[in-house]
């Protein structure tokens, strides 16, 4: 199941997306939150009328670096042995369709086109196989860099947590299990329809077991939490005016624009 | 005015604390709450009588690093130029008298006391001399830190971001100003009751209004997020069973026992 959010006069609702043909999606309201028990209303409004907001809000939203071993090594870094967490904060999240802001502090702006792991359960400590557990879905995520600014600060809360630096969606993908992830889905991100990066999730260094066992070893997930898996090969910078679309096999495509700050 | 926040009875209150001698506080309850236009009560209870919790609950913690020389150095760190940010989640946060729990992933756990200021409204791009009318007030904070894993982790949020790595309290201290934070109030750390930090907020190398300025250049800040401003030197280890307090000359005193991950 496809679930979306979205606003319609003023409210805000999940729904589950139906039908296959971009422009004939529908969405079927959900009744309760898709983190606890819910069922479909039966009510439907094609997803045409209504405004896609980020499919989730994150409490926090954690991301890994370095985790395809080609994108390490593109930026003159070493691939690390284990894996490592910095975090991006809740006021980062846009949603499909909202525009990036181009800092003001920055010259440099960076594409990291990423899969996303949607957490449904609170959770803590948890084992490698009951990761499958508590996950809700995935979604698409557009880890932006400022890149001049990571490279001048040691810790990276400026560089990768400015307001609109984390656009998530356009929906999350319920069916899509880890399984498929680790055989490999493609990961791919254009901008303005030009091919820039293209990897598959199998070349991660760390898998999505991996990095929640080792996110959960420190931290409790809440329902909602994200986390972000790394970016392949291909990072490139990002203009004002630019379009830029992560697309995930089996998930969709989040697109944004990219705007001078007002 | 000090306000805490409390549980009693099952509920949670903010209250202004009154009186000076340390079991005789009282808590008059406030009506509505703190970031907004509110009224005492009248209806008062023993502060002793509730459960403290943390004075606030962040959506999100920054926290600078380095920003006392004499710790820099201590670590054999350089002082940077510039202010440097990262963050600790809200899973992070707890109140005075929770416990700390040492984590199962370090072996070397830090105290490090710190001057936190709590953001009082919504603001980004605070200009210098607006950076006063953002602040609701000032409170103690320890970034709890699994120096071994700072080490060795490129990026800090396992090492810093832990659960339970972010005692807040004992209150807000409202009538505290960056004048006298300026010139200089005493923040105190001690272990099993012996000294270990003693520093002075005069002794930042980035100012109140420098970090506020600097955060806000990139982000969106919300009521009850709070900044930690930097760790004075002294910092060592905690082990299971100690008492560690930070007091901080004109709010109070922060106090929390560790204790072995149950």
């Amino acid at each position: 199941m496809r679930i979306a959010r979205f606003s319609i006069d003023g409210n805000v609702a999940f729904g589950a997306v139906e039908g296959d043909k971009p422009d004939e999606l529908v969405l079927d309201i959900i009744k309760g939150i898709p983190f606890a028990d819910f069922e479909l209303s039966g009510t439907k409004v094609p997803l045409g009328k209504v405004r896609l907001l980020p499919p989730v809000l994150p409490n926090k939203v954690v991301a890994f670096g370095r985790n395809y071993a080609e994108h390490a090594k593109e930026l003159g870094n070493e691939v690390p042995d284990a894996p490592f967490a910095f975090f991006k904060p809740s006021t980062s999240v846009i949603g499909p369709g909202d525009d990036i802001q181009y800092p003001s502090f920055s010259n440099e702006l960076h594409h990291e086109a990423e899969l996303a792991v949607v957490i449904g359960r609170m959770c803590r400590e948890v084992p490698r196989e009951r990761v499958k557990d508590v996950i809700l879905g995935y979604t698409c995520a557009n880890d932006v860099t400022a890149r001049d600014v990571q490279k001048r600060e040691k810790q990276w809360a400026r560089a990768k947590g400015f307001d609109s630096s984390c656009p998530l969606g356009p929906w999350v993908e319920t069916d899509l299990d880890l399984a498929a992830v680790s055989e490999g889905i493609t990961i791919q991100c254009t901008v303005n329809g030009q091919q820039r990066q293209l990897g598959r999730t199998s070349e991660m260094t760390h898998s999505v077991e991996d990095l929640i066992v080792n996110i959960t070893e420190a931290m409790t997930l809440l329902p909602g939490d994200v986390i972000l898996t790394g970016t392949p090969a291909g990072v490139g910078p990002l203009n004002v005016g630019d379009e830029v679309a992560v697309t995930i096999e089996g998930i969709g495509t989040l697109t944004n624009k990219v705007i001078k700050r007002g």
